[in-house]
């Protein structure tokens, strides 16, 4: 298969077209940003660390049924993927109310609600990508409630799974974030990836971070952290 | 009816007990505040023409089978209402996006969607009224699913028969907050009030405010419009 353009250079990855029409091969970086991109790092070995977790995970869910755009990897930090067509907006799962939403809600970090939430971003960083709702999706054109409604149910699965893929593997999952996208033939799949970039993730006794928030909050050894959640969920499965 | 002790004092009501146990006596202020009580003013008249608007499409809404806590007027400015456990929540229906949610989706000014939007809000001024979903209402223990699907759908017919109302009237209903509460015996009803302090209500020609607006822009004329939508509204009825 041969690379064709880049279609589009995202903040941790950049995703290219092929010779296949409806394939994609996304390459991710090793920079790393936080805060809306105000705090900026290359750790050298993180795109090789995401792209074998992602690929991982997104097996792992296709096994279960809950499609992906997930291909296969052919490089050190190269997937192949099916080209769909992302909806601009972020979807939020949250087991714990940890990081800004404890601040935002006034509760302590951490806090465990009886149910799980879920959140809407529009991803649309020239306005601080604003929490939203349906209601706001739905007028502002990103996506139709059906389609709302087929990706809360892939939301739901997707976390059951991966709540019960992760305790097993020694790791809370706190929280995550996700894309989905349209593929050609018009069914709605997971897109983006599933690293520690966008999880997180927590050791289940000392509650030490094995994720992004060791970058966000000065922790140090970052890509060992997450080079431990895919060594705890490699002997686990 | 006895009045007795103060329950409450909002920022443009009073709630007093009464010898009544079930039954509540509100009275409407003149105080008008504005960006989160960044802008005060005592808007002489309001509080009166703010009780009778209230209390007419209170009872128009009743007519409806739409349950309100209103109960009767009782004086210039104050009306006996059910006592009811008033939701920390502000429910906000929107038929166009206008004011605060325009910039924040940034999009035109009054531009109107193909959908109703719904918004939640938590009434917590200590910090802000954040917008919230109905996953971080549950997960705050505000409301049940349950409990917001009925409200969801009070909101519906709500605005679906306002609008028409409205519309009879020559007012153009934008968009409006509402507060819910649980009566004693468990039924949720329509608390608080609605009046042009929170709604925003336009006349469809010249898309003048007729509205808090024209207190929050300096536009003049703020009793002279609240009277205006109310002789609009009794000359329709």
């Amino acid at each position: 298969m041969k690379v064709k353009e880049l279609i589009v250079e995202g903040k941790d990855k950049f995703v290219y077209a092929t010779d296949a029409e409806d394939t994609v091969l996304i390459r991710f970086k090793d920079l790393t940003t936080a805060f809306h991109n105000i705090k900026k790092a290359v750790i050298k070995g993180k795109a090789a660390v995401n792209c074998q977790l992602s690929a991982l995970i997104f097996r792992k869910l296709e096994e279960q049924g809950i499609a992906t755009h997930y291909i296969a990897t052919v490089g050190e930090c190269e997937q192949l993927c099916t080209r769909v067509d992302v909806l601009p907006l972020q979807f939020i799962v949250r087991n714990r109310i940890a990081g800004s939403t404890a601040r935002m809600l006034d509760v302590e970090p951490g806090t465990k609600p009886a149910n799980v939430i879920y959140e809407l971003r529009y991803n649309n960083p020239g306005i601080g990508c604003p929490m939203i709702n349906e209601h706001h999706a739905v007028a502002l054109g990103l996506a139709t409630y059906d389609e709302l409604d087929t990706i809360l149910e892939m939301l739901r699965r997707t976390n059951e799974y991966l709540v019960s893929l992760f305790d097993a593997s020694g790791i809370e999952l706190v929280d995550f974030k996700m894309e989905f996208g349209r593929t050609p033939g018009g069914r709605m799949v997971i897109a983006d990836a599933i690293t520690p970039d966008n999880c997180r993730l927590w050791d289940p006794v000392t509650r030490e971070p094995l994720d992004k928030d060791r970058y966000r909050f000065d922790l140090g050894g970052v890509c060992d952290a997450y080079r431990e959640v895919l060594s705890r969920l490699e002997k686990n499965i």
